[in-house]
C-alpha cells in the first residue's frame, strides 16, 4: 500500500497542510483506502516534543513513504539554536540528504487571474508555463573545497560524475514527455569541462527520447531569456548552482511566492513542499494561502503516482478558484473575495 | 600626452566609432589638443589587412595607450575560420587577456523615454541607475579542469586569490564612491570558500571606505531582486561566473541592448565598447545606433581620465536627444523622429 509521510511542521505549515490532505483525499475519492496516511513531526515542533528537528522515527518513516508531504519549518523561537540544530538546516537539508534527492522540481504557471501582481509586462508572462529541474547534489556546492592563508586563497570544486548527470537528464525528458516535450538543457559549455561532458550526455540520450526537441542554451543567455521571453520555455534542466539561480529566477515569473510548489525526487520517491516558508507572522489566524500546498499536491499524484489526470484536476480547481475571485491576504486587491485558509480548502474542493 | 587607441573594427563599428570620436572630441573641446588619438586595425578589417584579427601593433598600441575605444569584431565572412582566428575570439580575447582586465563594468540605466520597450512593468524600472562589476580573471572558467572515462567524470576548479578579490572590491567601493555610495557583494558565502574569503575581504576593505554602505546578496537572491525590485541597487560587484549571469540579466532592465555600454579595466587603464555586436545585416547603410559607443565613450572619461562632468555631460545629452523623440530604427515606435547613425551623431553633439 503506498504510504504517505506528512510532516505539518510549523507555524502556518500547521494550517495548509490540512487543507491540502483534505484536497488530495477528495481527489483520490475511493481510491483513498488504498493510500496509506500517517503524520509525523519536524521542525521547531519536534524540537519541542523530543528535543531534535528531524526524529529519527520522522527521517526513519519518510524513507519508506512513497512521498512525504512537508508544510514548513523553523520560527523565531528556534532562532538561537546554532545552524547545525535549526529546523531549516536540521530537518530540511537531513530530509534532503537521508532521501537521497537528486532533482528538485519547480513548476512555473502564469495563472491568469493573476498576471497584474507580476513586475513584469502582462504580455509577456501571459501564458508561461514551465517546470525547471534543478540537480540537487552535485557540482560546485558539494565538492571538495579549502583556503589557504598567507596570503589567502580559497578554492570550490565543481564536479559531476556520468550517473549523477544521467539521472537529472532523464528526469528532464521525462518530464518534457508529460508536456509540450521541449527540453532546454543549460549550461556554460563554451567555458566549463563539467558543461561540455552534460551537453554531451544530453546528446546522447535524445537518441532515447526522438520526439523530445532539446537545445541547449548558457545559464547568462537563459537568465535573460526568463525575463526577455519566458512563453520560450516548457522544460529546463541544468546543473545545482544554475539551477540554484535560475529556479529564484523563475519564481518571479509566477505571479507570486505564495503560489510557488516544490518537488524534491529520487526516482518516483519525492518529498512536496510549497516554496514559502513557516510564516511565524501570521500562523494560527486562518491569515495563510494554502494553495501552493495544495498544488504540491497535485505533483505528487504527477511525479509518484503517475496520476496525471488526478493533477490536472487539482491544478484546474486552484485556477477555477482564482477566476472566481478568491484570494488570501497575500494576493488580495479592491474587488476580490478575501477568504481565509480553511475557506481557501472549501472552494477548491468545491472546484474539484 | 594621454593616448587613446580607436579600434573601429567590423560592420557597424566603422559607423559608430566616428559619431563616439566626434562627440568625445567636442566635449573635450580645447583640452583635445591633450590628448593622442590613434586608430588602429583589429577584427575580419585586420585579418584582411594583415592576416590576423589582433596585429601585433594593435595590441602593443593598446597596451601603450590609456584607453582604448572599440567598435565591434566578426562578420559572416570570418565565421569558416578556427574559434582561434574568428575575430570574436583572436581579437577580443587577445585584448582582455594582453591588457589584463580584471574588471567589467556595466552601468544598467533606465532613460525615461524607453521605459516601454522593457518587458517589466514602467513602474518597476522607472529611477533603475545601477552599475554592475564582474571581475573577468579568476574563478571557475579559468580554474583547472579536467575529464576522466569509463565511467565518465568532469571537473572545473573555482579559485580565487586574497589579491584577485583585493582589486576587484576596491574598484567596487571606488565606483560606489563616485555614486550614490551603497555597495553590494554577490557571493554564495552559505555555500563556497571563495564566496566566505570573498565576504572577509569585503568586510575588511569596508573599513577603508566608511562612507560606503556594504550589503551583502546570495546570488540566487540578486537574480530574483534584479527582477523584484531592480531600483535597490546602486553598485553590485561579484565574481566572474556570477557576474557573466547578472550583466546579462541586468541588461534586461535597460530598455535596449542599443543602449549598452561596456568598460573593461585595469586600474585606470581601460577598454570601452557598446555592448551589442557588429550587425553585418545593417553595416555600411547609416541604421546602426551609435548610443551604446557614445555612452561607452562618457565610461572613458570617467574610468580612465576621472573627468566625471564631461562624462555627466555625454550622458545627460543622450538622454536629452531620447527625450526629443529622436531614435535610430532599433528603437523607434509609431510617432518617433526615425533618424540614422550620422543624424543621431548630429543630435547628440547639438544637445551637449
Ligand atoms: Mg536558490
Ligand atoms: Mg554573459
Amino acid at each position: 500500500m503506498p504510504k504517505i509521510a506528512v510532516l505539518p511542521g510549523d507555524g502556518i505549515g500547521q494550517e495548509i497542510i490540512p487543507q491540502a490532505v483534505r484536497v488530495l483525499k477528495a481527489v483520490l475519492a475511493e481510491k483513498e483506502a488504498d493510500f496509506e496516511f500517517q503524520d509525523y513531526p519536524v521542525g521547531g515542533a519536534a524540537i519541542e516534543l523530543v528535543g531534535k528537528a528531524l526524529p529519527d522515527e520522522t527521517l526513519k518513516a519518510c524513507q519508506e513513504a512513497d512521498a512525504v508531504l512537508l508544510g514548513a519549518v523553523g520560527g523565531p523561537q528556534w532562532d538561537h539554536l546554532p545552524a547545525s540544530k535549526r529546523p531549516e538546516t536540521a530537518a530540511l537539508l537531513g530530509l534532503r540528504k537521508g532521501l537521497n534527492f537528486y532533482a528538485n522540481i519547480r513548476p512555473v504557471r502564469m495563472i491568469p487571474s493573476l498576471l497584474a501582481t507580476s513586475t513584469l509586462k502582462e504580455d509577456v508572462l501571459d501564458g508561461v508555463d514551465m517546470v525547471v529541474i534543478r540537480e540537487l547534489t552535485g557540482g560546485v556546492y558539494f565538492g571538495e573545497k579549502g583556503r589557504s592563508e598567507n596570503p589567502r586563497s580559497a578554492y570550490d570544486r565543481m564536479s559531476y560524475t556520468e550517473e549523477e548527470i544521467r539521472r537529472i537528464l532523464v528526469q528532464g525528458f521525462e518530464t518534457a514527455m508529460l508536456r509540450d516535450k521541449k527540453l532546454c538543457s543549460v549550461d556554460k559549455a563554451n567555458v566549463l569541462e563539467t558543461s561540455r561532458l552534460w551537453r554531451e550526455m544530453a546528446n546522447e540520450l535524445s537518441k532515447d527520447y526522438p520526439e523530445v526537441e532539446l537545445t541547449h542554451m548558457y545559464v547568462d543567455n537563459a537568465a535573460m531569456q526568463l525575463v526577455r521571453n519566458p512563453k520560450q520555455f516548457d522544460v529546463i534542466v541544468t546543473e545545482n548552482m544554475f539551477g540554484d539561480i535560475l529556479t529564484d529566477l523563475a519564481s518571479m515569473l509566477g505571479g507570486s511566492i505564495g503560489m510557488l510548489s516544490s518537488a524534491s525526487l529520487s526516482g518516483t520517491q519525492g518529498m512536496y513542499e510549497p516554496a514559502h516558508g513557516s510564516a511565524p507572522d501570521i500562523a494560527g489566524k486562518n491569515l495563510a494561502n494554502p494553495l501552493a500546498t495544495i498544488l504540491s499536491v497535485a505533483l505528487m499524484l504527477r511525479y509518484s503516482f503517475g496520476m496525471e489526470d488526478e493533477a490536472l484536476r487539482i491544478e484546474k480547481a486552484v485556477e477555477k478558484v482564482l477566476e472566481q475571485g478568491y484570494r488570501t491576504g497575500d494576493l488580495a486587491q479592491a474587488g476580490d473575495k478575501l477568504v481565509g485558509t480553511v475557506e481557501m480548502g472549501d472552494a477548491v474542493l468545491a472546484a474539484l
